[in-house]
Parts: structure tokens; sequence; C-alpha cells
């Protein structure tokens, strides 16, 4: 359904560039503390039986493993592969929920290229079947994280597509998101920010 | 919550064995053709719109990635890791589904080894926030596959923790489950299973 925007073809392979990796296992130290704040707050929904939502696994494809003696089996060749779905999610309320959570150091908008196709296919097909879903967008220069739901986010998204910009102002974000203040447990209650939005009733 | 049956403790680390990692990544034809019809089974309900369920990637534990220069990067060095959740999640008319998936060669009789106390412990979370859970079991001599709603697996789970039986007997399936027909497409119809047990509507 959805193409890369500019033209270009997607890739052949769905294998992933270093750079992507580096953003993937966060090297980066602002994405690190994002991507861990988020694992947090889980956890503490988890622990306070709120919700059920994990991060999946990266996926990996695995081509040669060796089982030494009496010992754990060791992967010796595998390779980083592209995700198709988001990278969460799980329950809240009855109610089947799913996101991608994302970093940025751009301190005036969000540039859609970190984002994938494939994702926001995936998001898209969510959103048709009646899931809660929507992009955690974290602004780490000014330490502010907006939830935007998928139906402002896709508008948007359709606007990259046209070639028309490349990112998401901050101020349009403001607008259309709603802003999760940090708090100490749990670190990013973005739960709370679903309440507001989304009709989930007990 | 759920401790390992028989007073063993579990283990200190969450980093698979040899055996379990050959089921886990399906040498045995059998367990690769079933994980295999599983996928496609969800390819078809993607494609026609039916639901939204994806297998999520094998957890692994990353040390040691080599950088090539003009090359993707290569995995030198992981582990596999114990999955903290089931292996299949999704969305299916607005209702979070949540399941596992094993085959035995045994004819008789469903040994409940198959299954970890951490994977119960989700699913029994997920059932408690109003998620359609159930483990599809795959009697690959048999060739017969059923699915049996978590309700009715929890109760041969707590007999099984409290040393009575190791497995779930193949008649108690049979009456508390659903035999799932093999089609042609999709291969195992396990949605049509579930709209027999459960309540959902369009």
């Amino acid at each position: 359904m959805v193409n890369y925007p500019n033209g270009k073809p997607s890739k052949p392979t769905d294998l992933v560039t270093r750079k992507q990796i580096n953003s993937k296992i966060e090297y980066g130290k602002r994405g690190m503390k994002f991507e861990d704040e988020i694992d947090r707050t889980n956890q503490y929904y988890l622990q306070h039986d709120i919700a059920i939502i994990h991060k999946k696994p990266t996926p990996i494809q695995i081509v040669k493993v060796d089982y030494p003696k009496r010992a754990k089996a060791v992967i010796k060749e595998a390779y980083f592969r592209r995700a198709s779905t988001t990278d969460y999610n799980g329950i809240f309320k009855g109610k089947y929920i799913d996101f991608e959570a994302k970093a940025t150091q751009n301190k005036t908008s969000f540039p859609l290229i970190n984002i994938h196709a494939h994702q926001v296919n995936h998001m898209h097909k969510v959103f048709q079947h009646g899931g809660i879903v929507f992009v955690l967008i974290c602004f780490s220069s000014l330490e502010e994280v907006y939830l935007l739901p998928f139906e402002h986010f896709f508008v948007y998204w359709q606007r990259y597509l046209n070639n028309e910009k490349k990112s998401i102002q901050l101020k349009e974000i403001k607008k259309d998101g709603i802003l999760i203040p940090y708090t100490f447990l749990p670190r990013i209650d973005y739960l709370k920010a679903v309440q507001l939005f989304y009709d989930v009733s007990d």
C-alpha cells in the first residue's frame, strides 16, 4: 500500500543498515534512555496489574549456531532484520493496544524518516481493526514526550508520501498530540494520555 | 505466582538449554511444519483482512556485533533467551488475542513440560484482563490440531502444579477443546474455533 516517498524504491532486502542498527540497539544515550523508560513504565503497568504491554524482541536471522558440550548454545552468525510490526503491543482494559516509540534530538520537528513504511502499514491495519494505535515521540533535547494518535499521525504521513513535508512540526504535535509529563512512577505514564484520547472504560 | 512443579526450583538463568532451542527453532520436521502452518494461516488472515496476528521474534541476547565496511552488520556472539510471553498475539474483530502453539509426537496426551511457567503466568494475566487466550495443540502423529481455551487449560495446569498429572489427556482436550480441521486455505483456521467459543461479533 505505502511506498517510500520521493519515488525511491524500497530496498530489495529487509536487512537493516548500520545506522538503523545503531538506532535499533540504541547506542545513543538518549535513545537508550527513552526505550529504557518505556520498558520500566511497562514493568510498572504489569506489576500494578494496569496493562500487559511488552516490547517485541528485535528480529534476528540466525545463520550459524554452535553447541559446545556442557555449555549453552552460542549463535555465531546472525543478522538484524527489519521489523514488520511496531515494537510494542498488548492489552489495556480489554483493548488491543499497539504503538511505536521514537526519539529525536531535533528541537522543532520530528523527521518521518525515523518510521518505516512497514510499520505505518501495520498501524493502519490495526487502526482499521479497532485497536488503539499511536506513536510515542520523544524530543530528547527538550525532554518532552508526546502521544500522537495514529489518526493524526497518518495525516502527516500522507503529507510525507506526497513529498510535501518530511517531518511533523513540534507545534503540530502539540496541537494533535498529548504531552506526557515525566513522573516518578511510572516514568512515562502514556496510558493516562490514552485514557484522555480514547474511550477506554473499566 | 506459579512455581515449577515437584518442588524443583526454577533455573537461575533464563538462557535456554540445547533441547529447548532445538524445539524452539524447530529442527524437528513436525514442529517446523506446525509453526509454518500457523505462519501461513496468519499471512492468510492478514491478506484477507480478517485479523492481524504475528509471531513474536525469538528473544536473543546480543553480545558481539561486527560492522564490516560496506557490508551489513554481523552478530558474532549471541544467546537464546527464554520468552516471557507467548509466541503469538494480535487483534481479531477488535479484540486482543494471545496464544501459544505447541506440537507433540505423543498420541494420547499432551505433556505439560512443553509449556513454561512464564508463559502460563502471562496467559493468566491476559485472561484476567479480558483477552482471548488459548493454546493450540498439535498432535503431529495424529495430524490433529486442537484449540484449548485458557480457562480449561489452566485447570490442567493447576493439576500439574499439584503433582497430580504431568499431561493433559487427549480425551480431555477433545472434551474441553475444539478440533480445528485442516483446510486448504487457511491451513489451520483457528479463528473459526475462536468464534465458536468466544463472543466475537463484528
